[in-house]
């Protein structure tokens, strides 16, 4: 009986890790939009440096998945726990790399002003990372009511996307020198739009865990 | 003896599916181009409508893993076994999203010439279909010697995309008429490039199943 406490308690200590990297890759998006914003190179290499301890993260807590399934023989919703783990793992390492990127087009642009102030690239990302905060509340709190949320927010990330690119390219074509800035600023808003996507496969994966049933977010 | 065997043969069947899996997202990703290439559209929509169908295989083999899991107490190198099946599942599902994208473009550009032959393309195309088709391989042999050839080409997948991003960004500038189709041929580049990094994953996460060591290919 005690063991099997434990065990719960190693259950628990997983799902704060998992909730430790996603507040870290919450504020990584963040930080990656604002050294874009506000031409911050030092920023932007902050997160480039600091993409390894992400990678290994996701490692510690994969490693962490394996030696629980090891140890024990996990009942059905313990092991939807476990593998759900692993699967908000996996989806949050990508989502930082996507911070790279950005980060990463900070340093690329660096010295050129931009040829617009950012507007909508930072409502991106501000609704991309409540929709990475919404899913680790529904996360810990084994909450899908916050899960179905996500499908609007989703939208509403999709919707500016669309609309950053139309503006993107009407810039280009009215001012060709516009075009290397331009090109850049549009995989930003592409590197956004798959975070709000990978998101959705976080409220997908933790549907899952709760409920045993599986539910398509991407709709 | 024998319920180990039928888990033994199960495992088995596992890999099968994984292997199968790969192959229709290696097929796809060939179509998801020659559609693009060729312009056949009635091509792409296949790719499309298809979509579903791979979506659920990666749900079918997380099941299947999970009921392995629940079924016996696997030993740690089936236990690395059955993860790996799980993460390449969805490495290859992401792949499978990529050639969506590609075949969306093809749609997308119905009843427009190209700007330009295709050339590079195909052969980003080409190079990541080989990078899967050494992954699979790999993994049904565990055989780690093909995992490393997977950092060169990788490398050649980046070198293309470069060179085609330029190009690009020439015909951009030059020719303002060519601005919209030639972000969209940006994007595709940028899927594919993508889809060598979730290849050089597949060979990370099988160096892991066979070694129980973590490589970084992506270098």
């Amino acid at each position: 009986m005690s063991a099997r406490k434990s065990y719960q308690e190693q259950l628990e200590e997983l799902q704060q890790e998992v909730l430790k990297m996603g507040t870290l890759v919450e504020q990584t998006i963040f930080n990656a939009v604002k050294s874009l914003k506000e031409r911050n190179e030092e920023l932007a290499q902050q997160i480039v440096d600091g993409d390894d301890f992400i990678d290994e993260y996701q490692i510690k807590i994969e490693d962490f998945c394996v030696k629980l399934l090891a140890l024990q023989q996990p009942m059905a919703s313990d092991l939807r726990v476990i593998s759900t783990a692993m699967k908000i793992a996996v989806d949050l390492e990508r989502m930082a790399d996507h911070a790279v990127d950005i980060a990463k087009v900070t340093l690329r642009l660096a010295g050129q002003p931009l040829i617009k102030p950012l507007i909508d690239v930072p409502r991106m990302a501000e609704i991309a990372q409540k929709m990475i905060r919404e899913s680790l509340e529904a996360y810990v709190h084994h909450d899908i009511s916050r899960v179905e949320a996500l499908i609007g927010y989703d939208h509403e990330v999709d919707a500016l996307y669309n609309q950053v690119f139309r503006e993107l390219l009407t810039f280009m074509m009215e001012d060709p020198r516009t075009i290397r800035q331009a090109t850049q600023l549009l995989f930003v808003a592409r590197y956004l739009e798959r975070v709000a996507d990978h998101a959705t496969n976080l409220g997908e994966a933790i549907y899952y865990m709760v409920t045993g049933e599986r539910k398509d977010l991407n709709c």
